[in-house]
């Protein structure tokens, strides 16, 4: 069994890599070739997990291993081949199509492949089985023992909270210009910047590095070897910088993994929601905070001329800036959740059939101008602008407000270990690193993400601290 | 069949997407779990190549394919899986042990290695079978059809004109300083023109890019990817422009073969020293000309103000400069091949066993001094300089010398046609281009090299350009 999980670790790692090199940089004509390879492999790597030889080895492991990888097993044995291969074809036409859909703003274009999609969804919830509703069989898939209905009970009960620091925030920020920090900012300079503050922070330079990249991620080419991606604008190094702030939040996690477990659940991320926390952590409680910037603005005004007549005091509020936008990746620290909540309400409703194909995009405008009082320009700039349902990923997105939650509840009990708090309070996070590579990152997918949170923190998700930390920051 | 060989060309262009992001900077780290990525699927490559499969598969093919195949599967075959693992441990022991007797310019931490891997290609030569000496079953693995007393009675028959235009040719530079052409030259300048020079020589950037490395190559990840590799000397940038013109050769063959049999041997390089005759093409008869300098100097210029004050005859004597010097990779035209003699002299006698790996250092010095003059400074300088016998790769060398004397031939019977010579005075090469395409790139490894190189030029591999060639450049 163990060299089946290692053949197993060392073919996804190499499809990570095919992957990584696709989306930064390979040249165009490269696309029709890499697929296959990556299809052969995944194929490859489908058949080993199905094997008999994996069911039989099941037997010879023990533990949360053994929970884990039968779980996996039986999740990817429930499918029929057919649905496997239905859904790769399907998927790979989805994301053209969504591709060719958002270019056109034509909504139409992208429909019949979302119809296909759903119907899929549907059919996979059908095989795995689910207590209480279909979308419980997807979340799962990212958020291991998460249940839809518990969700949606947390999200409810924070939505007129999360409105109204929203509301808040937005008109604090109202008199500060957008442009406010523009300037020149040379790539090559915001390199210099992302890099040291990276590496500051505790990301590991001798197994990872930066690269290039239209949509930036985080990849794990092997148990050393984790890829950071960015892009840059070049007159606001903030968008880099806080890009970079959150995947080194996902690269720290994987760095922080035991690597001599990389083909085990024990030495892998268990969950998508506690993933999000550890971005979230650093982008947001770590990289907007005064200490933060106490000791990076003059390192900033240095390498960036145009800031150096900017004080503490005026530069803070400016990376901390709210404003009503339609795009969710380019959304601010308090109104990230209203986007979720609103693709959360959404996918459940399409998926129970609640809601037809081709009412979305007068729902997501409806409900858009609900929680954000204007609606979208054009489907491009809503229902058309995320990636992640042409690529058959429905029941993801609860996952990064679960990140935004987590994060302020690990980060509060964080900091009740005074020496994360006073060292944090100096500019000096790596004990807050610490914490999280003792009480998150070793454990890997041996808890339950709930019962990690509880051992970590005390109680299971709570979404106290979260109000309260976006209180403080913008009321 | 095609299945099968479809699946082997995925792996191994895998394994090249593997092997050229280790070599373009992938992180220290990477380096363990990265080799057992490779070996893996070097493994799997094996098994399937050696297949009863493969082997039956080989009665459905017909042609230079089956012939070409039926020749790798018995090369496969006749290899004992024992020696194949030892020989892979053997020369990944031996290649840190070069490394770092090449650090340490101390021969005997090499030598037990070279010892064992001299060993090792007698009993694959045995294995293989060999008509003269064992040496041929070497060479054959790189230069298919070549026998190393053909080899050797061309580079006879050459050795005395070559050390001779030598001669004159380092005599006349003698007057001009190395340093003529210094200055600064920033690396995204040498970037831009590097890209610029590539793409108006032929190469498609739709399929292919540059990238930095330490040791430069060019790499083919698919049908339509081929990587060439650079590195950049701040005060030089002749150095990284001639190798990515060397690159760029290379690269141009690759993107010429034909894509639709990438998994055939009729869409795959034929041999080493057709290769190398690409790769000298566009390095030496397109890059050392005065049409080509004509074109490219004043954008030089631009780019890089110190030139501004050279006119073409000042700077063309400057980039055909040569000096005896110890190390071959940064030989000049007119001492290249005396490098290679030297090489393939004492590993023929190292495979007979008339040479003791001991003796190897006063061997190469002594040789050395008779062909340059000079004695190496130290081992580092000498028989430690070249990675290729760390990795097995003897009877490789002899290539290179092939592929000099193969590009002037080339070159001269394409020149015979006036839609090329005439375009190549006036500085535009696609002619050049568009022959090589059409008399080599596109005939894969559909003939041997010898009668690839008759079809193109009238006669098997011959000399006489090539002396031509080089006593019109330097006499």
């Amino acid at each position: 069994m163990n060299e089946l999980l290692h053949e197993i670790s060392l073919l996804s790692s190499t499809c990570s890599t095919l992957d990584w090199d696709q989306e930064t940089g390979a040249p165009a004509g490269s696309v029709t070739f890499r697929a296959k390879q990556i299809a052969h492999l995944t194929g490859k790597i489908h058949s080993l997990q199905t094997s008999p030889a994996f069911r039989d080895g099941l037997a010879n492991l023990s533990g949360p291993n053994q929970r884990e990888l039968t779980y996996q097993y039986q999740r990817a044995t429930k499918l029929p081949l057919e649905l496997v291969k239905r859904e790769s074809e399907t998927s790979s036409l989805a994301k053209a199509a969504w591709s060719e859909a958002r270019e056109k703003n034509d909504f139409p274009t992208f429909a019949p492949h979302l119809e296909k999609l759903l119907q899929l969804a549907r059919e996979k919830a059908e095989h795995w089985g689910y207590e209480d509703e279909a979308y419980d069989a997807l979340l799962a898939g990212y958020e291991r023992g998460a249940k839809t209905k518990e969700v949606a009970t947390l999200f409810d009960s924070i939505a007129s909270d999360l409105a109204e620091i929203a509301a808040t925030a937005v008109e604090k920020s109202a008199s500060l210009p957008p442009a406010f920090l523009h300037g020149h900012c040379p790539i090559p300079a915001q390199q210099t910047l992302n890099h040291e503050v990276a590496e500051s922070l505790g990301f590991d330079f001798t197994q990872g590095r930066i690269d290039t990249t239209a949509h930036p991620f985080c990849a794990t080419l092997g148990p050393h070897d984790i890829r950071l991606t960015t892009r840059y604008e070049e007159h606001d190094f903030t968008s880099s910088l806080f890009g970079v702030l959150h995947e080194t939040g996902h690269g720290l996690y994987e760095q922080g993994l035991p690597a001599s477990d990389f083909h085990l659940p024990s030495g892998q991320a268990v969950s998508l929601g506690i993933h999000e926390s550890q971005s979230r952590l650093w982008e947001n409680h770590v990289g907007r905070s005064r200490p933060f910037w106490e000791k990076w603005l003059p390192r900033a005004q240095e390498l960036f001329p145009h800031l150096r007549s900017l004080h503490l005091d005026q530069f803070l509020p400016a990376v901390n800036r709210c404003a009503y936008s339609p795009i969710r990746v380019e959304a601010d620290e308090a109104t990230y959740d209203l986007h979720i909540l609103l693709r959360f309400k959404l996918e459940r409703a399409l998926l129970s059939g609640e809601l037809e194909v081709a009412e979305v995009p007068a729902a997501w405008n409806s409900e858009f101008e609900k929680l954000f009082g204007f609606r979208p320009a054009n489907n491009r700039e809503g229902c058309l602008q995320d990636i992640h349902w042409s690529m058959g990923g429905l029941g993801y997105f609860a996952t990064y407000s679960l990140g935004n939650i987590n994060s302020a509840q690990l980060f509060q009990a964080a900091q009740k270990d005074p020496a994360v708090s006073s060292a944090f309070a100096k500019g000096d996070f790596l004990p807050l690193l610490t914490w999280m590579q003792t009480n998150i990152h070793t454990h890997g997918s041996t808890f339950f993400p709930q019962d990690l949170m509880e051992k970590a923190t005390g109680s299971k998700t709570d979404p106290q601290p979260y109000l309260t930390h976006l209180r403080n920051r913008f009321q």
